[in-house]
């Protein structure tokens, strides 16, 4: 059993290498006072190294192989959880990102960034508790009232509670519109009646409360989703002094069977099946979908964390079995075509990380930098969400799979553990909007809705980039970010005419549009990491890692960039055939 | 539940209008009595998918909920699978390619291919048992004396007794050569002893004997691959009447647990922890890689199907779910994006099929045509075959993960069975060559060793194909088809210079041409069926099924084909970046 060792040093190279942290975000008010720096990184990167690498990595198979379960109305997790949430609470982990004025460390969500890769990485099921907790505490932060904030945010950010989204219904999904999940209103609080399904960590037997945030409709309310509102409802009302009384009528009906994720248990949700649920509104009436709105990035961000840690594990375990494995004499990682899955693994890891941890700054300085650049760096994380949740899960599916097929029939026994990684992360392509509803997005909001001003911006950033590159005389990486541009731009003006004239042609191509801006993304990022390592080793630093961030570039420009070209094409063709197919054919 | 339905239209479509079989195959000696033609078509189809529907179908989730258990060196195998195995066995299915002279349906293997489709998409897990079978009584046919053929042959083409083959040894997978099994001559016979690992159908209790296959090595054995014997080891050993009597010394030690195919037994199979298990010599001494690869091809075009199975099975599911779901006031087949998937889906099931079904009728040509035409068929099927199980595995872990993804969530719940179809397809990248070894294979062997010929011949056979779209006036197929040609001719041009000055930068190329490879295939002998179909309809045909034939292949055409791009760029870099990466960067 290969054990997981979080990358510091290439995540160090990132935050302070090449995103600087120090400039860009340690001048900031809110972090002056922080000290960000190689200091700070190395100091929370590395406890949250051992933490990952001791203490959660052991219980990824536990978790699989004893998930949870549910009976008489009460979830009992897998052994080792309940310990691991005690210590992820005690570090200080669960408020890492969150304001200091209720518990929180309030680090840059840049190094909240690094951790979740790391959870992720070590034991995906795991991760989902602090996940789930720390989009509940923002959603309070954001819309509740100073005693609500109060009452409920420094348990959350201490993890002494737990938080959880209770949103899906069996007949609303992806249009949560329909939900049948009813308030009424009863003096100071609402009764909530209503049955919830896919509620992650849903309950569990680890802290003496947990915060759920439910979608539910008053009474008379406006059809759709204008007429949702949002609720929290504790498994335990507060009593005066603000701890867990009363037992609230909330109980878990059953955990699903899942192909992954067994360690988090799913539940089926009941709330008010005998006296009512107590509830107390969180924000406006009728505005609970606006309210989940504002935590849907940091959501969505870390869904694409997912994508990337399940990889990262996959890679690590694959290859150490490569350098153990002999056949034909020489250990399988001497294979081409081994080497070539290895390396497709790890320089598609690096790039997705060079993605995410970027756009963690930009959403920093989106919140906490200057007025003025707000609006803009606001409007660029908006448009690089959805490539970073659906392009990194979809990249965390193929790369899982390739850790599987590096350990060739030993990869489909279970036993070995690198199939869970698989199991896994099949999930993250599905939840938090599914790729589709990413893609679409990024399509009808985010490109098409402002005439592509904000993709612009971006692809004259990786223009700058492009030049810096051809510079410093790194030519493979110029040429081929120079024709991904190109091809990108183009594609963004095809689909643009192209909504115009039928945009059901256009959407049946975003699917496409959204992995050739990812991969295009992703190379422009990784690329300017190898700008940071080629400058380091023309000023003379003679260190390896340096010339090897430069080769995994060079493999990405000559391996994987060339995909953009599968999509430009597609996209160029103005497909019709889509749109013209009948569905009484499929 | 929705349950499996072979595409009978599609599959006749093919076998009797695309490929003429009646014409192609139906001249021959070999079949010149059967009445090859549409009637024989409908009626060996219409009873195989009786089967495949009514009883195997049912048993695939059986299998996967209750798989096959190990205990004192017996496995039991899941509830109905025996009595499944009899009515395949009653139906005379396991023998149907093989020859009637020892109990076989003498038909051609191009009925044999849509069967085991068939089989495949209702339950993958049982379809291993004939699959496995019909492999070990061709081997026994291909290099047994007649004294063998008379004991074994029959029994096995008529499904009373089952066959398998052990090769893999736990230091011994994709090589061979290094395997440990003993082989000490012992009168007439040989006493094996050693253990065997990944045993498909290893063991199990719905036969009244087992027939297993075994390399060993002889004492004294050259070193590697040049030293491998093959032996048939029977569970019991044959009495004077040939039927099982004394127990062999050959037992399960146990099944594995995997991510797929619980149904299917993958046993460790012990040989001789005893008084040693007899066996007796199959063809030559030290020939026994030799005599295996006689039924390489017939091995990998099955797990090729595999993979069109797992797919259509979960493209029949995934549209059933997309008819049902309602999400947004709208059936969900109706959002571009599901329509996307399920037009993949669809459009590369199409497509392999169309592959596979054509080259079944290269290889009945190879084997039984005209000796002056047998060795260019055999060039070209030589040529198809690792494009067949690379390529068509590889797109059935896709579609069977897009299946999931149409589903949504509840894709990732057990209980809905979509999952099972990804789990299942994933063994068929790793089995019987993993698929970097086919990607090898195609590349070395099949390309470089005869210097382009036998591509060449394909692409002469593509380029006629083009034209002849381009004479009907199907614009759309012949511009992408030509662009697709093109993008080949150049990339194994590449490819071929590129081997010359740098084998390993070829090899790590290797996987994107076997994808840019089937991808082309695939779509030509798809773009072959709209030909067929176009040249119906001029003829005034009123049928829509010819429509959505010319529209699935418009669909391809558009969305499909602009993959080849993407290898067709990494090819074209003669990347370097793959060699000269460091192995301890990784």
């Amino acid at each position: 059993m290969s054990n997981y060792h979080a990358p510091l040093d290439d995540m160090a190279f990132l935050v302070d290498e090449v995103l600087a942290a120090g400039d860009t975000l340690g001048q900031l008010p809110r972090f002056a006072d922080l000290g960000v720096g190689p200091e700070l990184t190395a100091a929370v990167l590395g406890e949250g190294a051992k933490f990952a690498g001791d203490v959660l990595a052991p219980l990824r198979r536990v978790g699989d192989q004893q998930p949870a379960t549910c009976a008489d109305g009460a979830v009992t997790i897998s052994p080792g959880y309940a310990d691991a949430m005690r210590q992820l609470a005690a570090g200080g982990w669960f408020g890492i990102a969150a304001s200091a004025d209720h518990g929180g460390q309030g680090l840059p969500e840049l190094y909240g960034t690094a951790a979740c890769e790391m959870w992720n990485a070590a034991d995906m099921a795991f991760a989902l508790a602090p996940f789930l907790s720390s989009g509940a505490a923002l959603a309070i932060e954001s819309h509740g009232t100073e005693a609500q904030k109060a009452q409920y945010l420094e348990k959350l950010h201490t993890g002494e509670w737990t938080g959880t989204m209770n949103l899906t219904e069996s007949g609303a999904g992806s249009d949560l519109g329909v939900l049948k999940t009813r308030a009424e209103p009863q003096g100071d609080h609402y009764l909530i009646r209503g049955q919830k399904i896919y509620i992650t960590w849903g309950d569990h037997d680890a802290t003496d409360n947990i915060i759920h945030l439910v979608l539910a409709k008053l009474p008379d309310a406006p059809e759709g989703s204008r007429g949702i509102s949002l609720f929290i409802v504790p498994k335990f009302l507060l009593d005066e002094n603000g701890a867990p009384g009363k037992r609230n009528d909330v109980y878990p009906v059953s955990c699903e069977h899942k192909l992954g994720i067994h360690g988090s248990p799913t539940c089926v949700m009941a709330f008010g099946d005998n006296e009512g649920a107590v509830g107390y509104l969180l924000g406006e009436e009728n505005q609970g979908l606006a309210c989940m709105f504002t935590m849907m990035n940091e959501a969505r961000l870390k869904v694409g964390l997912q994508g990337l840690g399940a990889a990262e594990g996959a890679y690590q375990k694959a290859v150490a079995y490569a350098r153990e494995r002999v056949q034909g004499g020489v250990a399988i990682i001497q294979h081409a075509d081994v080497k070539r899955m290895l390396l497709t693994m790890r320089s598609l890891n690096e790039a997705m990380r060079a993605l995410a941890y970027s756009e963690a700054v930009t959403m920093d300085i989106a919140r906490y930098g200057p007025e003025s650049e707000r609006t803009a760096q606001q409007a660029r994380i908006d448009l690089m969400i959805p490539v970073i949740k659906g392009w990194m899960t979809e990249v965390g599916q193929e790369l899982t799979s390739l850790g599987v097929q590096v350990h060739g029939g030993m990869g489909y026994v279970e036993e070995t553990g690198a199939a869970q990684y698989l199991r896994d992360v099949r999930i993250t392509s599905i939840y938090e909007g599914t790729n589709g509803i990413q893609a679409g997005d990024l399509l009808g909001r985010k490109l098409v809705r402002d005439g592509g001003g904000a993709m612009e911006s971006v692809h004259d950033a990786i223009a700058a980039t492009q030049k810096e590159l051809a510079d410093a005389g790194l030519d493979v990486l110029a040429a081929a970010l120079a024709e991904a541009l190109a091809d990108h731009v183009q594609s963004t003006q095809n689909l643009l005419a192209l909504h115009g004239d039928s945009p059901e042609s256009a959407q049946g191509l975003a699917f496409d549009y959204m992995m050739q801006t990812g991969y295009l993304f992703g190379g422009w990022q990784l690329f300017r990491g190898a700008l940071v390592a080629a400058a380091r080793m023309n000023d003379g630093v003679d260190n390896p890692f340096y010339a090897r961030k430069v080769a995994t570039a060079r493999y990405y420009a000559q391996f994987i960039l060339p995909r953009c070209r599968a999509a430009a094409g597609a996209i160029a063709g103005a497909a019709d055939a889509l749109v013209s197919y009948r569905e009484d054919w499929l």
